[in-house]
């Protein structure tokens, strides 16, 4: 993390208009050798996953790019190179290419192949990262595709196998776009019992967690959340935990064979940090059992969940997506809250870049806020 | 269950030849009016779920098709109706027809397809019930292709959406086969914290949960097995549980999208018990990032996994499938050994039948099993 005596006084959060954040993200990774248009394909996906509400995975993160920037963990030059294409598949290597222009393409493909395929996937090997897998769902759901999409970083291991103590996988998302006749669901998932963000936020507030998540470095249940970052670590519980962990633990496997193995650089071939794995598959439900039909039945599903009774003072049931969606509406309108650190950690790289920084947007019909 | 006097002193299990029961379920099926080749087809894969371990799927449940069979639940003339056809998707109507039979014909085909294309998938919409995902698997991980198969009943609901009370999805699995160079990786299981079958078969034993994994009809957690058939039901956990249900929540929507809706034939409009929708996807990777490389990345996983270091006595880590594989290879060479609850269901439909019960297998070597 980037420490910056001039703007340490920045302690809370601020908000910003999108437009002011994506000027300065784009013209900040430009200074740093990006091109114009992976610039704007990455700072528009930082800004996305701020929207839908997955700060981890948002504007946050800009630092850390510049950093892998200068330390040329991530390439600007040269292109993406094809291994295989067939009409149902395409196979590509992306060379440390930046993570949200590679994938910007992927699905300008695959969206354009699905309107003749019934079903066309890709898989990406040594993309950098790619960032929040939700917001790269929204433009395909709203062309009635069913998407399947997961990605992970072969130079992270943070998850046992079940029954294991040795880290040997990671929280591996597997995230789902399933259209309806309204709001799309938006399923993102990791297949541990939670990221490895969750946990280290837990760590940097000094905080235990609710229950025993985690195995320390002898395979003993524990809610410290330090043990991860410990020498030797901790690991992160499979989803299901100690009772049905390997639950988790196959669905783990199954991203790992669908992001690292089938584009054919994983954990043997590339133990290293700054590479990740994708799989995207789209389905056109036109051309199986029919769109009408398909769209009759999400809807009527995503009725039926809705119209579950709760306990007694619970609040409504929601799906996956809906408060993200909801929030990406408002932020649209009221513009974006970044973290304190988030806004410290850009601060300090407009400082070092000579950028001014994103004025702050006042809420409207309310006082200025101060900082 | 089928009460049968005449057999009501059968309390111990015993072992069969496989031959001998396929004969018999053969015949059985048959004479209730399965076309031969439906009926081959069907009692081979109750056996193949008895050889991988899965009783609850195996011969246990030929009772249970005979009687859907007089009841005119499972359908025997008539052909799959093809509802789409591309190269590398087609969507079957299977009108009621045996599942195991048309899920052949799906896996032959798909087989064949996936030579030329580099992924296929298939739809099928109101097929009987299928029986064990895991064993489907087999033949398509011996192809080396990466494979990922689901299959769920919308006339069953016990899972409520995450944060709700009232049973609206069900346990809904998901298996995915990955090819390794040595056994292959099965996984298959369900998105809620257990099976339907797992809980009620506690119920069965009179015994209480080890946790609370279930809710009951108010949404307390409880470890009562007999809140499942309580009026009103109810409701098994997602995977995740109370603090992370929300995820096995996400995965089990998908799973409805993929086996539901796609086909076009879900819990909208046809909210019976005994049609199935199902999902079958290969990848071949050979036109992707390489069979090679694919193999040399799950070889390699499958590898680390089995070196992780366990707890001090705990015994080693064990892949999805491997026991299922191991006690498949035991069972081919000494025998499939039924539950006494399978003899007894068996044995009465045998007098039912007229036909002669199969003759129990005696252990090699060892004095006669005295029965």
């Amino acid at each position: 993390m980037i420490a910056s005596n001039h703007n340490a006084d920045i302690t809370e959060e601020a908000r910003f208009a999108h437009q002011d954040l994506l000027a300065f993200g784009k013209q900040a990774l430009e200074r740093r050798g990006m091109r114009a248009e992976q610039a704007e394909q990455v700072a528009l996906r930082l800004l996305d996953a701020d929207l839908l509400g997955h700060r981890s995975h948002g504007f946050w993160l800009l630092a850390t790019y510049l950093e892998r920037l200068e330390a040329g963990q991530i390439a600007v030059e040269g292109e993406v190179r094809v291994l295989n294409d067939s009409p149902a598949a395409f196979a590509w290597h992306a060379n440390r290419l930046p993570g949200a222009w590679v994938m910007q393409r992927a699905i300008d493909t695959v969206r354009e192949r699905a309107r003749a395929q019934a079903m066309v996937c890709a898989t990406i090997a040594e993309c950098s990262h790619i960032g929040c897998l939700q917001s790269y769902l929204l433009p395909l759901v709203a062309d009635n595709l069913l998407v399947m999409l997961s990605a992970t970083n072969a130079g992270v291991a943070s998850v046992a196998p079940f029954g294991g103590i040795d880290p040997v996988l990671t929280t591996n998302p597997l995230a789902f776009g399933i259209p309806t006749r309204g709001a799309p669901i938006l399923v993102d998932q990791c297949t541990s019992l939670g990221s490895n963000t969750f946990f280290t936020a837990f760590a940097q507030r000094g905080e235990s967690l609710p229950a025993q998540w985690l195995l320390d470095a002898d395979g003993a249940p524990t809610d410290d959340p330090t043990v991860l970052s410990a020498n030797p670590p901790g690991t992160v519980l499979p989803l299901g935990g100690i009772d049905f962990g390997y639950k988790g633990f196959g669905l783990g496997l199954a991203v790992e064979a669908l992001t690292l193995a089938l584009p054919g650089s994983g954990r043997r071939t590339r133990p290293d940090k700054f590479g990740q794995g994708v799989f995207l598959q789209v389905i056109n439900p036109a051309m199986l059992g029919g769109l009408d039909a398909f769209l009759d039945e999400t809807t009527w599903l995503a009725d039926a969940c809705h119209a579950s009774r709760v306990r007694p003072g619970a609040p409504p049931v929601r799906l996956p997506g809906e408060r993200a969606l909801r929030l990406r509406q408002q932020q649209l309108v009221e513009g974006i809250t970044l973290s304190a650190d988030a806004v410290q950690r850009t601060a300090a790289w407009a400082d070092k870049l000579g950028l001014a920084m994103p004025v702050e947007k006042k809420a409207e019909g309310h006082a200025a806020h101060a900082r």
